[in-house]
């Protein structure tokens, strides 16, 4: 049963245990500081598909089939599956799960849908809403590009700010039991928009979302970084950190064991990622591979995962608006 | 606490309410049979903005703020907002929703969502996550059309089987206590797909996702179309809902006192709607005020209101797919 703490914090009483998870990758994350971790690592990035959008669908298809053969159980078992991703009218997600047979819940959170995925899916299973739940999201980098900026034919350059947009997906399968790591607290954030306009520059757009979510998970448990071995963001970039960093040192909080899943992902040298990864999935590859990985063997115990996603679009960019940011944090710790 | 009935459905044990509703809907509306249950009606579908999206925000934003009102609450008791709409990325809701300071849980269920977002309210209401909670979705005809279909100046010809967007957003505010009317039960549906290709015959591709769902809840809770006196699905319009009452008919289950909300928005003579009304905003308008009225005027007593949506992108759909669609259900009961 869940209970509210403070304004925006809601504790899980139960702490669901992720029983399952897995994570699948393109070609270039495959050649990344993290790919050892990975379940599966694309040939090419069509994944065998026509398009790349078809794509993204088969990455999401293929995440959700390994998490629960990891998790050991059927679609059948799984009450509800929560999902969304980037592409328009979220058809990476539509098509990608349409065969499963599970209650579908879609969600649009842009970067933060792992967070917000693993959050509702958590709250289902504490509460008696579902026994079982799955939590997924994907991105693609081809799909996204032409979608949000240039057709990859036209080659266009990519400012110093710019993030790359993970080709990859993660899924998590939440039960009431299972090895975990478990999800003890969820904190949905507010809309915070403080005016950034540079759809090149997404981690500046979304630090300020970032900051105000963890300010209230702090304030409403009474916790502070020193209870985390690490704070995780996705995907704020190098830059969108920074800032981050920087905004709550303002607010008296100096963040510790900090970083973010779109540093992690790359190299940034050798891989010319400039700013660093972002799309739903790479906070969801890097946390149903890398970080529950290291929770499982004991190399973190406690990690606060804030999931931040930029909710503009073309459209409303094209029509002179600012970018509204959003941040979901998920406490989730090694032991029950 | 929720519980559990049968494979699909979830048990709502402490009835949550709705505290407050509102509906806003555009000018075309305004002049339909609707007309008199609406808050407001816009005197021209600009809603006094720039661009068509930048209007549909502008109803979330004035939806909202009614609906608050009427509840006699403020932003600030409201634990969460579920939102949604068609335009990509959601921008109709993350823009329109901004300034409320609510923490803010983005949905994509397409036309399914206000069925999705006050399932959501109301289970996070039912289980303590929240105290209160907001559901709300919008949709714009113009918006709508420029992205999913023709540009308006084009004067593209509309098909018989093509329904009219609605122009129009509703909003409900889900509490554990109020005037009602009460949330009981709710079932997420499964992705169906039956193969239907045209984007112009949404209602066809639709009816399966209907009547799959309301035979779950059907099978779950041991009822029948005899304990309802309305059993309402939006928005299937004219030949989705006469295929809805067909595949269920199959199934030996005969829907009665059953109609759809893109059936009662237009008079269809007068207004050449060919097959009837769409769009979020459609069924988002049609319960957040002439359901609801009626009935907190006890008019309807045991209400069966199931969200149809279509899953596709033009993207996917210029891509060869199929329209994959999906219906969630809420049993709403004017007593607790």
């Amino acid at each position: 049963m869940a209970s509210r703490v403070g304004r925006y914090t809601i504790k899980l009483e139960s702490c669901p245990a992720v029983k399952g998870y897995a994570g699948v990758a393109g070609k270039k994350e495959g050649e990344g500081p993290l790919a050892e971790a990975f379940d599966y690592i694309y040939e090419d990035d069509t994944c065998g598909e026509k398009t790349w959008e078809k794509a993204e669908s088969r990455m999401q298809k293929d995440t959700l089939t390994r998490a629960l053969v990891k998790a050991n159980i059927t679609p059948t078992t799984v009450d509800m599956v929560f999902a969304g991703d980037l592409l328009n009218q979220c058809i990476g997600s539509n098509y990608g799960l349409r065969e499963f047979g599970i209650p579908f819940i879609g969600l649009f959170g842009a970067c933060s849908t792992m967070a917000e995925s693993i959050a509702l899916a958590s709250l289902a299973v504490d509460t008696g809403c579902a026994n079982v739940a799955a939590a997924i999201t994907s991105s693609h980098f081809c799909a996204a590009e032409r979608q949000f900026r240039y057709p990859l034919e036209y080659g266009g350059q990519r400012t110093p700010t710019a993030q790359w947009t993970v080709t990859g997906s993660g899924a998590a399968i939440i039960a009431k039991e299972g090895d975990g790591p478990f999800i003890k607290e969820v904190t949905f954030g507010k809309i915070v928009d403080m005016g950034i306009k540079d759809m090149n520059n997404m981690g500046a757009a979304m630090a300020p979302a970032a900051a105000e979510t963890i300010k209230s998970y702090f304030d409403d448990t009474g916790l502070d970084p020193d209870s985390f071995d690490l704070i995780i963001t996705g995907d704020l970039g190098f830059i969108g950190s920074r800032l981050t960093s920087e905004l709550l040192e303002k607010e008296n909080i100096k963040l510790k064991n900090f970083t973010d899943c779109g540093i992690l992902i790359y190299d940034r040298k050798a891989q010319d990622v400039h700013a660093g990864g972002s799309g739903c999935g790479c906070s969801a590859l890097v946390m149903c591979t890398h970080i529950f990985n290291n929770m499982r063997a004991g190399n973190f115990k406690e990690v606060l995962f804030v999931g931040t996603g930029a909710l503009m679009s073309p459209t409303s960019v094209q029509q002179g608006e600012s970018i509204p940011s959003i941040a979901h944090l998920v406490h989730i710790s090694s032991t029950k």
